[in-house]
């Protein structure tokens, strides 16, 4: 990973770099430097609008951070009665954002710069700052009003309809959001398809159709191999770690978890809230959890998932604080660095190896458990359970399928909202083999389309598969290197190597590449879900004897 | 209290209220009605100027109020290393205040509400922001932040002076602070007393000569009261509450203490951190303290100070969130809100009564005290302590006194900086009979001058004068009506006619009324030292035994 990828272009054609391997060594180190000093001068000559531009993004950025220590406080430590002044409080910060990156002044720099000659780091500055302004000014105000007043109330009608079972009651708020969301999508681009550039919202650099693909391998894939799983014999051995666990003693477990693992409680915290998040910058991100006391393997699990999150966040670079340089490249990168460490880590022997230990000591009853029995019980299978946020590392992926599906088809136009019940449970069927027996426990279940987030449900599935791909090559690269293979070394409770090779390869670059781009240079391949099948098939298939 | 006090003179003027009482009962109360029927049908028609202008009002205090839970937060919960971030926020969002504040619209409108007829209500919500305007228009940016820019220095070398006891260190960055700010206040009223206009940035609607000769009356009332009780061979019960106090224990009295007062825990937090404050608005205000395992008594009279902010603010009308008149009248006001519940209710013989037991459930090795015995242990005076914040209810006047006359000095400049740690000393001796052994426990113990803050000392004492004002009237009133003493409610832990009356008198004005019209409309008196003299010359007079 160098600089002189900046070459590498910048839509994620796939050429480009494969070719470099040919070149010899030492001319593409030469090339390398050339390239390094060339960017360096026109970084060290940035013209006025990029120096201006970047001063007002750094602002606009910077109310949003605030905003997000508001949302923070809001969910971890705000008294009941605060809502009326918060929501306020939001909704001003949330003006003052828009106003700032849709001033007729951002579009002037972003005109000054059209053409000229920047250094890498600056064009993708310039290309993330242009992409986000023509966005938001490209929706009316008036618009955009109307959708955060239709999702505010739909969040309400939502949470009724779900306690009464009753969809019909939310299928007109449902409806309209669809509306208005494709209303939304017809100001940003009337010539596209409108789920694509919905995706969009929340994976901006990468194609859908890749995406698309990814998502085909997945259920192509998981659907065999979770029937298999229905009828294997195998018993995975889970009964040590059932029963009542004190909760205070599953937080003390989290920290000594979060210590082992690395995470630097001088710029975070740990908290409980009713769903674990994380939220901060480089400087401060704080991650939430929440205990079960039937299910501690369940609460120390999110809470790695979330350290996977904050070290991202917290490898941003520092001096690029408010920039996108020192953003995060979106959802699915984000995930792919939280499903990393939940799944890969977490569910691991390798680290049930080191942390068994430590378990018991918190929790003695489970001292008779081993390593093996460990980590048969955070790898179980549950095809049974209809509820996407309960789901297992498999499963959880034909719960997004069916989201994804629909999603894509009420945007489209090609499902109506009253075929939206009968079509999820068909397609639970089909891919998980169960009907859900209630629409609450059906399609009423999450909350993102009463907010209106239709594209949000297939980054949880891209990050897992980014993950996969993306642990593969720390494997291979750390096998390259004298000392310990990656396992071993989780096995000593030794992770150095690992956060080494994810500052070096996706943190510290920020928002710098965009998604295949950044996933091709770290690991030498396209954005793709071979790793991910290997990985499952090959640990499932272990797991329950069955073989696909 | 009722509105048709909207015609007492808004600029504080003294006679209008007093000829009230020779007005025949009925003929006032027709009067009143017709004011108030002509008022809101002012306010029914209010000009398109006047929305506007509030509407930009709501916005810049609702930035102001999100930068307040960004403070508390990096105050309460803030991991250390979330500074550079924390700073940033805080200073983007001062500076989209101070743009909205400023913004030609501001100006705009008031010049479009000059001389029209508003109601009672909308005229003193336009003067709040007309001098909130004025002030910020006055100063130039760039002033503001070389204001900002030598503050910050200005702290690191008063921390360095404090430990080191070298206030040659600190006098260079002193000078400065004192120069700028005389330039800050020369670009507000070049002819005016730059001391009497810093003075408005913490008291804004009080004379400076009114508070003056308050604090006049201080002097000549607590210095010989105080040299009296030196000399005093009164023994006060003090034994049983020294010793060690666990902490948690003292978490849990603190919290019984707020229960019994009545703090609304859906609408507040106690948290602790290194100094007590209280931050929030009228649906979310929190409390913080701190707790001495040396002493008990310590912490539960801050948490009391600081329940009574939290009342304040959260007795703030809730409709008006983000306006003048939902935002409280300035510090005095504060202050003496506190302070009220401090001293007049922590500090009284009934809170005693009702109290101690509850203590003593806490803490059983207190069983053996007397309710006198409490009394006098929260009463102590130590005329020997140099130390502002560890002052008692006595002799804390007589240490802001020397902090008021040299910041008055410098800033009209009668004083030079290189003579402060010998006026102060002279001054301690003078007024307090002792001399503080080094300048760390002299003039460079408080942080407010590093911050160039010159003026806020005087709000300190001029709360504790004003809430003996209204507690007498208070006690006067609750003696008018039917049922017990005001005393006797609060032995038996009844509060609410105290609340209720605070809440009619003051909370639910905001800054409607000017510092001296509020005082008077709730005391029917002029804002004056009578009361606090008389409180304390005879609270402590019997306490030491000394008559004065």
């Amino acid at each position: 990973m160098n600089d002189s990828a900046d070459t590498t272009d910048a839509s994620g054609s796939d050429e480009s770099a494969d070719t470099a391997e040919s070149v010899d060594a030492a001319d593409a180190a030469k090339a390398a430097d050339a390239a390094k000093a060339a960017d360096a001068a026109k970084a060290a000559d940035a013209p006025d609008a990029y120096e201006a531009l970047l001063d007002r993004a750094r602002r606009w950025n910077t109310v949003s951070s605030a905003s997000g220590v508001l949302s923070w406080d809001q969910q971890v430590m705000m008294p009941e009665g605060g809502t009326p002044a918060r929501s306020k409080q939001l909704s001003v910060l949330s003006s003052l954002q828009h106003d700032l990156l849709t001033a007729p002044e951002t579009g002037e720099h972003l005109a000054d710069l059209d053409g000229v000659d920047l250094s890498g780091d600056q064009s993708a500055a310039v290309r993330e700052i242009r992409r986000e302004y023509e966005r938001a000014d490209a929706v009316p105000r008036d618009l955009v009003e109307r959708i955060s007043e239709a999702s505010t109330e739909a969040l309400g009608a939502w949470e009724r309809a779900r306690a009464e079972n009753d969809f019909e009651a939310f299928a007109p708020h449902l409806e309209r959001n669809v509306e208005l969301k494709r209303e939304y999508a017809a100001h940003i681009d009337p010539d596209r398809d409108p789920y694509a550039v919905l995706f969009e919202e929340y994976e901006p650099c990468l194609p859908l159709e890749r995406a698309e693909t990814i998502l085909a391998e997945l259920r192509e894939t998981l659907v065999p191999l979770l029937e298999a799983i229905r009828e294997s014999d195998a018993d995975l051995a889970v009964d040590t770690f059932e029963g009542s666990f004190d909760t205070d003693t599953q937080e003390e477990l989290a920290r000594a978890a979060l210590d082992r693992l690395g995470y630097d409680f001088d710029r975070g915290r740990l908290d409980v809230s009713s769903h674990p998040f994380t939220s901060g910058n480089q400087f401060d991100c704080r991650i939430t959890t929440r205990f079960d006391e039937a299910d501690p393997l369940s609460a120390l699990g999110s809470t790695i998932h979330e350290f996977g999150h904050a070290r991202y966040t917290l490898g941003l670079p520092d001096d690029e604080f408010g920039t996108p340089l020192g953003e995060p490249r979106d959802l699915s990168v984000h995930e792919s660095q939280s499903r990393l460490w939940e799944n890969h880590v977490g569910r691991s022997r390798a680290f049930w190896d080191h942390f068994l230990a430590t378990f018991q000591e918190h929790f003695p009853r489970t001292a008779d458990a081993s390593v093996r029995d460990a980590y048969e019980a955070v790898n179980q299978v549950h095809p049974d359970n209809p509820i996407r946020v309960e789901a297992d590392e498999l499963t959880y992926h034909l719960h997004i399928l069916v989201r994804f599906e629909i999603e894509r088809d009420l945007i489209r136009g090609d499902l109506d909202v009253a075929d939206v019940p009968e079509t999820w449970n068909d397609l639970y069927k089909q891919y998980l083999g169960i009907r859900p027996e209630t629409d609450a426990e059906g399609c009423l279940q999450d909350i993102h389309w009463s907010h209106g987030n239709f594209g949000y449900f297939p980054t949880y599935s891209l990050g897992s598969v980014m993950a996969a791909q993306l642990y593969a090559a720390a494997e291979a690269d750390v096998a390259a290197m004298d000392g310990p293979s990656l396992d071993d070394r989780i096995a000593a409770g030794d992770f150095d190597a690992l956060h080494e090779w994810l500052a070096e390869n996706v943190h510290r670059h920020g928002s710098r590449y965009e998604t295949n781009e950044l996933v091709k240079l770290a690991t030498g391949e396209n954005f793709s879900a071979d790793a991910f099948t290997d990985y499952v098939e090959s640990k499932y298939g272990a797991l329950y004897d069955v073989s696909v």
